[in-house]
């Protein structure tokens, strides 16, 4: 995002887009691990690739690295994120979204071990190439 | 990058990246999603894989996130991108580029909604495990 | 991470994270491409997934972008990044790392050119759907 927002914006901002990604996805309520960059205005353009789209200062791009969904899971979330953005004064013109994939070995939450694998997550059934998008 | 460009000379760069970019991918002219990360020399440890080249304070590393793309025009981009950020002072050994693709359902460009897949953006045909790489 | 450790500890972090890297995949020693971004504490809300796994102000996030690589080389790069980090004061519940994988021609280091499609890199057998995870 631009800078601009103060700590207390942020956060609701934050809460904001935790709980579009719960609901979409259904994760656990704490499985939860976001990183805020901020950036003068000239170190972001963000345009909208001809569909018409105004963009202003309050622009907020979001980059999610997540295991593979199912794709009503994925039009799920940018609904949610953009209703739940939204209610916090971030109107869904202001928001773009992308996501990208990996695998349940693909992620160690701590203490040198990949939880998914290990077997201190619950995983549910591995999604194939046909039910993904 | 690290920090000592100036405006104007971010500027200059990032639509040199995009020209290389629309070059290569022939993507509509407003498809444009660009952030600039500028850091101080001690946070970026820029090496060569023993490839012999050299590095200097005018590196660049490109990360970019596409849908997956034929082998060929990812060649074109990394020759486009190499010649158009010459042309704008950054020499070829200062060029770093990475590529990470994912797929149509995962970019929302705003409104909640995947343009993509709502086909409000037409998309070529989707490209086959074979002739992507 | 967030900000508090000096250029000399951000070094020492960086040279043991390149350690685990290269023992873990066995990589060269200089394929090396470190960025560090540094944050305010309240631009970082890194949970645990329900893990139990306690947070500090020492908490680092690696976010790796790589070759498709075999599950057992991932579960030794999350040990390996661990025992190095501790080594050098961040404890094993402030480490979270993230993969995400690309393939061969995704990565050009320098001069226009992919260096693992023109042969400039040697790479060991592509990995299949089947020995990758």
């Amino acid at each position: 995002m631009m800078k601009g927002r103060d700590e207390h914006q942020i956060r609701r901002l934050l809460d904001a887009a935790h709980r579009g990604m719960t609901q979409a996805f259904g994760t656990p309520e704490r499985d939860r691990y976001q990183i805020v960059h901020q950036h003068e205005p000239h170190e972001m353009v963000i345009e909208d690739t001809g569909l018409g789209i105004e963009r202003s200062r309050d622009i907020v791009v979001i980059s999610i690295v997540s295991r593979e969904r199912p794709q009503a899971q994925k039009l799920a979330l940018y609904e949610a994120l953009a209703d739940e953005l939204e209610a916090v004064g971030v109107p869904c013109n202001d928001l773009v979204v992308s996501l990208t994939t990996n695998n349940l070995a693909d992620w160690s939450f701590g203490l040198g071990r990949a939880q998914f694998i290990t077997g201190e997550l619950e995983t549910r059934p591995a999604l194939t190439a046909d039910n993904a998008s």
